[in-house]
């Protein structure tokens, strides 16, 4: 990518980091992280996520763009929270989903992107990768923790209460796990980069 | 990567594929990509799965390392597959997983492997990357659809029938969508390669 282009897109990514900021779009657990990578000249975070749990309604199997978000949650969850968010659905499948955290990072130097790619796996984000070779390189830092489970239909779980119970323990595991990866990441690069 | 090392290393894996294929411990349907690619000089593929369909035992959550295989199927399954594999079950928790195909190849030309990634992602598996960058390339193709539902604790199952029959209904639409982009990726690869 010419130097100049890339300056540009990364200016253009830190403003919309500004707004969604600004308009409390971000996950506070992850800020200190992207702050460090956009403090590195050649470097900026393009979309990242910190891990979280959702409840899906996907309308037909397989239709994930048709899918609609019943809830969302950053953080430990409780059984009432699953429960409540459910009575929001009206048909298809219900789908627990809980996912470990996403960071996209644009680079303009490949041995740059290379000590990205080598601390993000040293800090357990092992399914880590470049996600583009020429021009514009993209680190992708995740993890591979995840649970995808389906858990009812047109409207009502057809999971029964230990079962539910068993899900969110797991979904809040996956969720710790994804906060001290990502304490750990924290760590590692203000070694490797401040 | 030197030359000769990557050469070396090509020699080995081809080696150990054909060991694997004499003892019968290879998916038939990604046999045709793994040839179109071992033939081209500067690439070999080292591990690859064409997706299937697992019952595992986990004895602690998160303890991935003392799972144990109840079943394994390359293919459609049936409830009573199911059903037949957990009797094996004794302690700990259950789990189906249902996982689209991974091809790993190792690559010393950047140019090929960006060719080879985005060939792949042109066939669906839009979830490759490149896994290392310096050296030695490892292309990683691999999709995003998947299943990981835990669905049963200490031998019993605690799904109903009806849980039980969507979970394996999802898990063989995974099944024929891989080997819908498992034919795709082998048309595409011919077309650019072959």
């Amino acid at each position: 990518m010419i130097e100049k282009e890339f300056f540009n897109a990364k200016e253009k990514a830190l403003k919309s980091l500004e707004k969604a900021c600004n308009d409390n779009e971000t996950d506070e657990q992850i800020m200190p992280i992207l702050n460090i990578i956009n403090n590195i000249e050649k470097c900026y975070t393009t979309s990242s996520c910190a891990g979280r749990t959702v409840l899906l309604e996907i309308p037909r199997i397989g239709d994930k763009k048709a899918a609609k978000f019943l809830g969302k949650w950053h953080g430990i969850i409780k059984i009432s929270d699953i429960k409540k968010a459910s009575e929001k659905a009206k048909k298809g499948l219900i789908w627990i989903l809980a996912q470990s955290p996403v960071i996209h990072i644009g680079c303009n130097d490949i041995n740059i992107a290379d000590k990205l790619l080598k601390t993000a796996i040293a800090s357990g984000f092992k399914h880590s990768g470049l996600k583009s070779s020429r021009r514009k390189i993209i680190v992708e830092v995740c993890s591979t923790e995840r649970l995808d489970s389906p858990i009812g239909r047109n409207g009502s779980l057809f999971c029964n209460e230990e079962h539910l119970q068993l899900l969110i323990y797991i979904s809040n595991e996956i969720y710790q796990a994804s906060n001290y990866k990502i304490s750990q990441f924290e760590v590692n690069l203000r070694q490797n980069f401040v």
